[in-house]
């Protein structure tokens, strides 16, 4: 079927030449003239100037998919709506908070609007192995969209079949899934995204105990400031973590794609010297603490592992300085220097 | 090669499975002499009697392997080692902390008996998918006993190789790793499970929000001791947990062995109801949290997974009481009673 | 002064009586007619039968305070906004999230009324020790307000002087302190009760530690699902808590009026046998991490401290039962029973 | 009665003043002979040259109380004690892990010579406050001690007495209480610093929320690596910060010794530029979270505290570098720069 894809970045592109490549027709915009230019090479896909040219050159019902910055989606809804008609769809494929998507669909349905949100997962490798889909919106209408996602999502491929789970009961095998009303596919991709903060910072705590295993090595000096280690000879190991990552890809508990993109990173770069260690969030992390608050539901770990981004980005400093003012006020205590 | 087995739980009778299939010869005892009969009716499996006869029934040098309950490994050895002569090989696949192998291995050297200390991970699928193996102690004599762990483990088998990693680069691409000197072994693992803990909670913890997702369907009263909720229009998802689990196995960042065996438990009971949320730790977890700390490395998030199961089992309702006692104290506030 | 005092609740009825002693006149309603007729036998207190009775009998400009619970000041608001004039002032002295307050005040200065939010700390003992008050709002109208406020807080009293801070340096010092524009009052009366939350925790979590002193008298049974505690002659002390929180109370680090209050509580009930553990929470501690992950502000410590409160009304359970499902899918491990 | 004090630093040398200025004997020693001449200027303060002189110097039996670094205690004890005789007394008044304790006492006992383990509060005010003191050994020693601890001690002064607590129950109410057996005395001073982390994470944490509610002044820019934020009205507050410090210490719940010494930090110093915010630990923190871990009793808040405490010190740095290492290959994220 005929597909508008607004958006051409990573992901976008990629799921344009995928659709492509399985013979959907695809009409192209980006802010970037080159980048349509440059994809509109592909077969099977046309480039648009302007918003107003992609709408001009699809079929109705109009199915258009917005792969953009959480932060412009309203922005390019305003943009887009004037020229749609009752029954147009309009998808957010990106990272928006699933509250936006059901004020946005309450705001389109007095147009007659349809509106999808489709939480995308797959990162820079969803050309190669699918999109995984979460999605929210009224029934018929994903029901329409049915080829798009079925040829965006990775498929059965080889991933062994759920023991237990009875064949022909929905897409979920095929790796996309109608999750329920607006914004439950959002939703879904939130607390997905707080999960993947949480495994990943299982994986890098382990990794950071794992690296320190030789502090025994390194004789310390003796102050009231410093705990000094008690049994040096408990940390004497110097650990191969590139090989002890690659073994837990094989046959451990903890098996898992992070672990394997993590086994490959620690090949390429084992000391990761080009990194600095300021860790971004792109927020659906803080959405998802913020919904187990509203809910009640204690989330310690996926908590924990967003305040270690935020720490790494310096956010904690002054709450740190006010702790050695403290520690100076009762005990005279002064900081020791940075000698690292 | 010939190795004998002591303990013939879940683990340890897998294993003697695995290595007579593959044309080892395997010498098991265990407390229960039905235990040894039942294996021993495995061809290549010779059952034995007692330590003593065990022993009697190997040739030199000897290998050993313990696969028993931490707690009990000491007493084991002590029974063992009198039977022992120079160059006879204990190994502990067991779940022992690390520290105790340093002091073993001193103490065993000085009669000329080789430690080892394979952690292994698996779990009841290991008969299937092989164990995973973190090995401490000697390089020769983990050399030595390279056939038996080649065969325990599972091998590349058709688990794709880590890009940037180049062929023939020791054995972890078999499932098997010597770590380093005794005791990193069981480092090693002790870490993996920690890691395992973060992992699980942050899917528990995922899905505990996506499970609350509909509470805005519940009325709330209105007292000064209960939050309301602001926005019940935004927790209206009734979300289909075992779709949802089995949708991130396909192309998601966060799929995993884990999220696999999720998915299972989740279609063959969504509600869980056969669980209590009673959740035990078997040590490793506790130890991982002390090595960090020793270290200095901070681990927020592993020791978060670690006090929720503390607190699953009423382990912290002392402090509740305190918190209770306190408010009471300072406002008045009485305890609402429990009603669900 | 006069002040009408809407809702006379523990907090509102103390106010009121602590206003009357000085010399203010106070009119006061409640939605218990017997609860005005009985503050009305306080001389200087003159009781109201309705809201619109109540404003009649107030002398212009107006000053309403209202008591009452978070969920029901909008309505409250909507009830009294009719029977106001110009210049009118509505003081919300309870705990209202601040954000409210940003839109109440917009909504009211549109008709020209005055709106001032003030976060009251001190409970139960404020009319013996005077209320901490945070204030937000036009600082003509706060300062049309001193003697209310004065009269309310605590002065300076016998507590000593801030080292360093010059004397008529602004209101602090009297136990009350304009804060900034409208909602800065509850702004921070909302931290101030997510560290009261932090700290509260600090104290439970330390009397847990000390209460278990004693488990190494205990014995364990050795299997695979416990972790044997290795040191049990490390942990056989019985700790006196009544006086352990007594003895804090006199010149060390951790003093506090929190503490004062732990004490007395030992004191009465060192078992805390009338609690159960199931401990409320407000709001406010929701509402400061919510601030924190907008802002960027890592706030472990504080987020930790609900969490336990979640946790401790059972709110984790799906999530518990999650973890033990997994164990048992990859372990064979079953729950304990609940043996305690 | 006669006391001799090993370390003069901070701490030593103000017990000895408050000892000396209330008619003890004060025999003194320290590594440093200017500290020796320095204190023993002061009327009933006598120096010695060395060890072996202060214990000649002494009445028997005689009482050492040790006030020197956790370090290098047991060295001091192999020193001093073959200059002992049965029935002598050792103090420890430093911040040893009670463990040590344990061992020594046994140690010492074996040679006749009492040891007594004193967890001392207090910091740089003690001279003025007093010391609150927490004590382990055998009690018949303790009350041997008593008139020591009695002048050591702040005393009732004018604290309020515990509303419930009856007069003449012992010596808490002095500001010094004999615990337990050896150990007992450190064990709970351990756990005492453990609350205070905690009690100054809270405060640091709610405090750095306060400092951040103006964030929404500075505008933000739009990509898809940054959480934009969704209400920048809402954090439009300049909140001053030594003022609300202050407010707070009066009649607010979470008044408290450590908040008074924030104000007068806050007072002196807004910006807290002096301070760098790497904050040390000196050991107790750690010993409370394994005592913790060892009980199974859960401690989220006392071990976060703990964490900023390291994470400020750059030692998550290695985790976070794999953060972004994952970030960069799964979704080909870049680090922002640090651009503060």
């Amino acid at each position: 079927m005929q597909l508008a894809m607004v958006g051409l970045g990573r992901m976008g592109a990629n799921m344009v030449r995928r659709l492509a490549k399985n013979g959907h027709e695809c009409v192209v915009f980006d802010r970037s003239a080159k980048a349509v230019e440059d994809l509109a090479k592909t077969p099977g896909v046309i480039g648009a100037s302007s918003v107003e040219d992609l709408i001009g050159k699809l079929s109705k019902p109009r199915a258009i998919w917005l792969m953009i910055p959480a932060g412009v989606v309203d922005d390019t809804i305003k943009e887009v709506v004037p020229h749609l008609e009752k029954g147009d769809i309009l998808i957010d494929g990106g990272n928006s908070y699933y509250i936006d998507d059901i004020s946005r669909s309450k705001m389109l349905a007095e147009k007659g609007i349809e509106y999808v949100d489709v939480g995308t997962s797959g990162g820079v490798w969803g050309l190669e192995r699918g999109y995984c889909m979460m999605i929210g919106g009224p029934e018929a209408v994903v029901k329409h969209l049915d080829p798009i996602f079925k040829t965006i999502a990775p498929g059965i491929g080889d991933i062994p079949r759920t023991p237990g789970r009875k064949p022909d009961t929905g897409t979920a095998e095929n790796g996309y899934l109608h999750c329920g009303q607006s914004g439950a596919g959002h939703f879904v991709k939130m607390v997905h995204n707080g999960i993947e903060y949480g495994m990943m910072a299982a994986y890098a705590e382990g990794l950071g105990v794992l690296k320190a295993a030789n502090i025994g090595k390194h004789v310390g000096e003796i102050d009231a400031e410093t705990t000094p280690l008690r049994d040096p000879e408990h940390y004497q190991y110097d650990l191969p973590l590139p090989d002890i990552t690659e073994v837990w890809r094989r046959g451990s508990v903890i098996a898992s794609w992070l672990l394997d993109l993590t086994a490959s990173a620690l090949i390429e770069d084992p000391a990761l010297a080009k990194f600095g260690g300021r860790v971004s969030d792109s927020g659906e992390g803080r959405w998802t603490i913020k919904a187990g608050i509203d809910e009640g539901v204690p989330t310690p770990v996926l908590t924990a592992s967003l305040y270690e981004r935020f720490s790494s980005r310096g956010e904690a400093d002054y709450s740190n300085k006010l702790l050695s003012a403290m520690r100076y006020a009762f005990g005279g205590h002064l900081e020791k220097p940075h000698t690292k």
